[in-house]
């Protein structure tokens, strides 16, 4: 339970399993081969969602980073519920980053909201195994006004 | 061919194949191991594309449903051509749904456009094969201005 | 290295490599079974980004057009520099286009743009190998206002 262990260490922690939006079609991780998929999250932590609105109308960069990085932890707690153990990652294989952005919202700073999933990946996996490839980009909608929206793809042990 | 006859019994059918616009370059399945990726589809059905426009525009929810819905039935159509027998699916692994959103439309009801197709896909295939991974989101144009595009992924049988 | 040569003829050739914006938690490229996933990329090419701006705005199509070609050459280097050899590629398996539209921009094209990208790739492998799926969309905003953003899977002989 090493990566666990790593979250605890920086304060941080799995949040609650949320049901599905659409429960009956849809599930939070799919198991195919040596992949885990899982469905884009929201920055949900500590049984609330922290942050609501669009990047440049009522929130930071530092608020949309923190977003991004509640995200990950999304990611982890539906990857944990998949594969028993957050110890069996073999690669962080791919992050995309779905940033809700205002007009006003400068385009320099849309991969920063997305490093916030990014740096925690990588920093709890470390350089060989949790650095990932990643494409992110400025939507113009998200669901319930979410500042960001993450989905990700991870490689693991049989 | 349990699967078609599922569609049949809906009332539906799997739509003809449309050439794709760049067919030179493009083709709408590629198999690689155990997964099938399939190109951006849009709600093709009865010999025309059946909804045009942006949702909160022209369409209501309950009409850009329809159109994923329609998209899901193009998705089968491509799959079935590419590996004879819609049967042989084992997994529906992903759903990506772009949805073309006008300002005035509800961030609450994106995901309600792309339930269209997933509710479709889990319906067909059942709870264990069917329900997939998802990730939804609002688009700023799309091509031709359809209100909705769905691409996927699949896991076949060898 | 066949396929190097055909670019060369082409009159092109794969750009230098830049370094990732968040070099520290991301890379270019992974290699999980047969797949490579690459990173979005944009049109650096010659030394510089060739191309800054929205479609519609300050650039036609053709100019998205070939700004997407670059990108496809920056997909190029970042699997060489993974693989070691262009010709090792069995399969384009996936191309996504991200465009990024001012308001005024056809919706009629959005595909043509992300075509530079796909025509480059099917030319390069041929018909069997290259032509692959794709999905593409207008986006509202990309990092550092480039026009376009091509990421993409490749299949690679173990």
């Amino acid at each position: 339970m090493i990566i666990e262990e790593k979250i605890k260490k920086l304060g941080l922690e799995l949040p609650e399993v949320r049901p599905m939006i659409n429960a009956k079609s849809c599930v939070k991780a799919v198991h195919t081969g040596d992949l885990v998929f899982l469905s884009g999250v929201f920055p949900y932590y500590g049984g609330k969602y922290k942050y609501i609105g669009k990047m440049g109308s009522n929130l930071t960069p530092e608020e949309g980073y923190e977003a991004a990085r509640f995200c990950a932890l999304n990611l982890l707690t539906e990857l944990r519920n998949m594969i028993g153990d957050l110890d069996k990652v073999t690669k962080v294989v791919q992050v995309t980053g779905y940033v809700n952005v205002a007009p006003e919202y400068s385009d320099e700073k849309i991969g920063y909201v997305t490093d916030g999933a990014s740096d925690l990946l990588a920093e709890l996996y470390g350089e060989s195994r949790g650095r990932h490839t990643r494409t992110s980009f400025g939507v113009f909608k998200l669901a319930r006004n979410f500042p960001v929206e993450i989905s990700a793809i991870f490689e693991v042990k049989k």
